[in-house]
């Protein structure tokens, strides 16, 4: 057996490291995209990301994205792709665990600003 | 409640619809990138992404991820990004499942063509 290259991520020992809600905390990069974890519980604020889609993976709890057509709910496992300039607010009963990919840069609340904006952060 | 605006995509789901070893099928697109979904067994080919980084993440087994300068073993919840221009061979002991993220169009063999390549699949 050969040594060990580099260490993987591991998205549970992340999650561990931080209890801050509705903070994105970068784990990984791919070309000019970021992988993202993020704990959320409440509801967040009616946003669009006019240049970018985003996709949401549920790794534990339950998160339901309200968009101005119906809703979409998301149990661990499973993940949906808002398309850009579609109008969404997540929200979660209980806390949840996300894993979030989009283009680096991508801000949480999109158009909308206001005091939950919060650029991500880098997971040491 | 509102009405429902569109299913999410259930990895477990889309894992029970086949059963064929190295064959990408895409389960989502998030701008100009896929998702895909792969079952792995056996040892692949050594190959090159240059224009590329790759992300895999495990699913359920266990993936070594062969790197010229050691291994990156993956066990499930953990991801790793074979940074471009890196060679690398995939190899899993059992059936292993993962979930991999590039851009639309990546070549499974990457620069090494040969009999494993093919063009990852859209699972119905």
């Amino acid at each position: 057996m050969s040594k060990s290259a580099a260490a993987p991520v591991n998205l549970a020992e992340k999650l561990s490291q931080f209890n801050e809600l509705w903070s994105q905390k970068k784990v990984a990069v791919l070309n000019d995209y970021e992988v993202k974890l993020a704990k959320l519980k409440g509801e967040f604020v009616w946003h669009t990301h006019e240049d970018t889609d985003e996709l949401f993976l549920v790794i534990s709890g339950r998160l339901t994205l309200q968009l101005r057509d119906g809703t979409v709910v998301l149990e661990p496992g499973e993940l949906f792709v808002v398309p850009s300039g579609i109008e969404h607010c997540p929200v979660a009963d209980e806390e949840t665990a996300i894993l979030l990919f989009e283009p680096a840069g991508t801000i949480n609340t999109g158009d909308a600003g206001g005091p939950m904006t919060k650029p991500a952060e880098i997971l040491s």
